[in-house]
């Protein structure tokens, strides 16, 4: 995890962009990229909601394109930033990639998965580090539900 | 998973179908399929070595066919039959799709993940049973890899 701050302050600005193409389009706002050789390589937004289909996290559409780009299920030499911290099937897709480290921004008190990697069985182990523009991350995600309350309160009211 | 025996056997006949493909392109011979009300809605074969993709295991591409099938993130309806334990990655789509019943044949001790169910902080809980027609399955998998291994021994002969 020897990436400078302003290296992954400059990734995760590049997720949070996509977190809000997402958001427009009514998912919930995570976005992720893949950095390779401190390139980007692939970048993608939760759809979710627009596909109807509970695999197509931000994580996984992003590693799916990474492995297109490079030819190669074995991503060893990438990083995933993500906006918010990946729930258990994501865990498991990054440890599957094997995706050497993975900076993440908001924590997910809920779904959130990085702590099952002690005692996960996988031939690779992929570094975790949370809080990278944590502030900005939640904000995203806490304004999606607050607008999404407020509009039903509002079809209530009318 | 009140499951008739002979059901359970005839959609795992599906399953080991789909590997059966996998194993022909080269692939670890995993298939799956997705069962709704009594009818297969989604098979799919491992692709992962194909497409050199490590996220296009048999069952998250089963459960992508079934989501745009039924228009539904949410199949708590369906049944997924494989015919190998899931990984963890599985596991997590499995959750996150809410399939009801998952039935599994050959167990894989070094990456399943079935398991891991016991601490899972998801709103679902999916049903796991194993060993359905477990020889079968277990058979196309360690034939493989013995294929794998005989043609490398005859690569180094030559």
């Amino acid at each position: 995890m020897n990436e400078t701050i302003e290296n992954k302050n400059y990734f995760m600005n590049i997720a949070i962009n996509e977190a809000k193409k997402a958001a427009k389009k009514g998912d919930v706002p995570v976005g992720a990229c893949v950095v390779c050789n401190n390139k980007i390589i692939a970048k993608a937004h939760n759809k979710k909601e627009l596909k109807k289909n509970a695999i197509l996290h931000a994580e996984i559409i992003a590693i799916s394109h990474a492995s297109k780009k490079l030819k190669s299920y074995r991503l060893n030499n990438c990083d995933l930033y993500v906006t918010f911290e990946p729930c258990l099937m994501c865990v498991g897709a990054i440890l599957s990639a094997r995706i050497n480290n993975v900076y993440f921004g908001a924590f997910d008190t809920r779904f959130g998965a990085s702590e099952q990697l002690v005692n996960n069985k996988f031939n690779h182990t992929s570094n975790f580090e949370g809080g990278i523009l944590e502030n900005e991350c939640s904000t995203l995600i806490s304004n999606f539900f607050k607008n999404i309350r407020e509009s039903k309160k509002d079809k209530n009211k009318n």
